[in-house]
């Protein structure tokens, strides 16, 4: 069965058999790769990134920071680029045209086919993509890092990753997605992005979102469900652990809040760009590719510091042609707790603004590591116990990310 | 200024003027009217009806019967019609042709030009419209009182209603209703039908249709409101009291637990036929003719007893033509109240099936004839102190209708 993804092509995927990837590893050169190439090799092979079959060339990072379109026309915002030194390189006598294998921690990861190599202006791509060049943004901060040299060309897996307990459970690529949309009846999935452990906010986001995606279906034709798709990539000291923020997500699951066939857990892997805007187009593409049919923006989505509007991420889809883009938006302002309406409620329809407390990072943080238990208004119980647990069990003792947890932690996933 | 309504024809209004009135009125014969048939001639007057300018004749009643439209292929499911007695007309030696004068409560309300006397077989209308001719059925029960000579003809209104207080904060004309939108720069309109003091599955029924009424929208251009549109006709014992109703949709406003711009509380002249997925229809067209574009639908719309599947309301919008009716139906199914979640939540979204508990008209009438303050969650605080209130200052001690109220209640309006 062939799945259609971004652009109307079918859902990519390039992965090789190993007796296949055997014969064709034959005397090829060997490169070593960074984690985010190697995550974003495993995008690639999967379709996550349909139509992109592997890492752009010079033309296509050119049309997509000036136009943010592929050379072919297709919505594209943030350029895929494989960065690597000059000196490696030469020392390899990589070539135009060259098979070379993609190593990651001394594990044959992929084959890129080398179509081309190039030079490329990484102000002009941050200033484009990002709209700053200011080091204190994350995303110019990751991209400095980069090497100034690039391959692009197609990317083919040749060994498989295997996810490490809880990933494993939460992992699916975006065949395996389609799949289990198809088994569960679902004609409209809404996709929610995380990258937190859920407190009620986002919860009421999700639920608000689900009833905004079904208005105009009779009761008997609402076959709709909520894709947690949360993003597993670097981390930064202080951000929940990873498995955490899966964890937590499948215990609103599986205690109930959200209906048992309405809801499910997964995540991508994929590097935040802090982008902003055009990082939200590129998320509503990798979901569109994954099968949702609705993504949903609450505020500030994928921004950082003051760089953007917390609403620059929803003005962004009034700006592409209708056609480009087959996933809906779901725009949402802010949930809050209310204590007069002593719920959750929307700041498009409570009126006590000056009672509200709106949901506040800090103050949730600074509550869960007292380890006061928040009001079930908040955070619901068993979400809060199993924190806890997965604090002791995966953060060395934190439910946040430290420094030993960053250099500690078990792998995501394996190449064996 | 000319506002359309149902059937794409402007906004009927047939009021004359107290001077044109008197030169009309001179040796006309005088027919006096139930209590019914005077708010109906307020609605056909006021465009409440629109395109309907009269009460209907025999075809129209035929053709509303058996094709649920007009004769002009016009979508209309219930019978507007003026009953009389046989002798009444051979009293008056009404024919057909004259003008007559409509009195109510002996003061003179409309003119009537009379275009047809006719029979009309009420079995057969019960049979088509409320689907039952069961004398337990509150809708057989109205038509079987009804007097079986009917006359068709077009309305003019020469004396204009006025309204008690608190009826007089909340009565608009479509045409003001109109003019009242247009104030706000609300350019969609979702209504809320009532019959009842709010409790809080009301107002979140209120809020998730507002929420679906938006799902397109950018979060600028949200420019939507909910209109309260209570019904004010004949009441049984038991209901709650007129006044409260009104009042206390109003408090849930004043005390912010909707913005300031996104609600209004207005109500119609209506007798309920309890028709349920017809009868849904006519409300839709009814507040399309207000200017409404989106109408929620709850759960067993204008039913009663087990007369109708509980979604028949909402099934019944799927099975005529798209563009006969300008106004969406919100379909909504339950909100309830979790005890784990804490908090009203939907029964689309929350898995406490065996937790949860449903709104029971019935439990929250016995804690509030105890006088015993329910949960803030179940009935505002607010809304239910003005209730008790509203029990002493109109209901004679009771916020439900009783026999003394019944009686000596103070009338809705006044004819002068």
């Amino acid at each position: 069965m062939k799945y259609f993804g971004h652009g109307g092509k079918g859902i990519v995927e390039r992965i090789l058999s190993s007796s296949e990837a055997k014969q064709w590893m034959r005397g090829l050169k060997r490169v070593s790769v960074t984690d985010r190439v190697a995550r974003e090799c495993i995008d690639l092979a999967y379709g996550f990134f349909t139509p992109l079959e592997g890492f752009m060339g010079k033309d296509d990072v050119d049309s997509v920071c000036e136009k943010m379109t592929l050379t072919d026309g297709t919505l594209w915002p943030i350029p895929i680029v494989f960065d690597i030194a000059e000196e490696e390189i030469k020392k390899q006598k990589v070539k135009k045209g060259n098979n070379i294998i993609l190593s990651h921690n001394n594990c044959v990861l992929a084959i890129l086919k080398v179509k081309e190599i190039f030079k490329y202006d990484k102000k002009k791509m941050e200033q484009a993509v990002l709209g700053t060049t200011d080091v204190k943004h994350p995303g110019v901060r990751m991209i400095n890092r980069w090497q100034d040299t690039f391959i692009g060309g197609k990317i083919t897996l040749i060994n498989l990753p295997k996810f490490n307990y809880p990933f494993d459970k939460f992992w699916n690529t975006p065949r395996q997605l389609r799949e289990k949309f198809i088994e569960k009846g679902w004609e409209r999935i809404v996709a929610h992005q995380s990258r937190n452990v859920p407190h009620t906010g986002h919860e009421w986001l999700m639920k608000g979102a689900w009833f905004s995606a079904n208005e105009d279906l009779p009761v008997e034709e609402i076959k709709t469900g909520i894709l947690v798709s949360c993003i597993i990539g670097p981390k930064r000291i202080g951000d929940y652990i990873d498995e955490a923020i899966l964890l937590c997500h499948q215990k609103l699951h599986d205690e109930k809040y959200f209906r048992d066939d309405i809801h499910m857990v997964s995540f991508i892997l994929w590097d935040m760009r802090y982008a902003g805007p055009r990082e939200a187009l590129l998320h509503a593409i990798i979901r569109s590719n994954l099968g949702c049919t609705h993504h949903m923006f609450g505020r500030d989505h994928a921004g950082v510091g003051n760089y953007y509007d917390p609403y620059d991420a929803h003005r962004i889809f009034d700006q592409i042609p209708k056609n480009d883009l087959k996933i809906k938006p779901v725009r949402i302002l802010e949930w809050w707790y209310c204590p007069i309406c002593g719920e959750i409620t929307y700041s498009g329809l409570c009126g006590h603004i000056k009672e509200r407390r709106q949901f506040s990072g800090t103050a949730i943080r600074s509550i869960i590591e007292d380890k006061a238990k928040p009001s079930k208004l908040i955070m619901r119980p068993e979400v809060f116990d199993l924190l806890l647990k997965c604090a002791d069990e995966y953060g060395f003792g934190s439910p946040f990310c430290t420094e030993k947890y960053l250099s500690k932690r078990q792998s995501v996933f394996l190449i064996s």
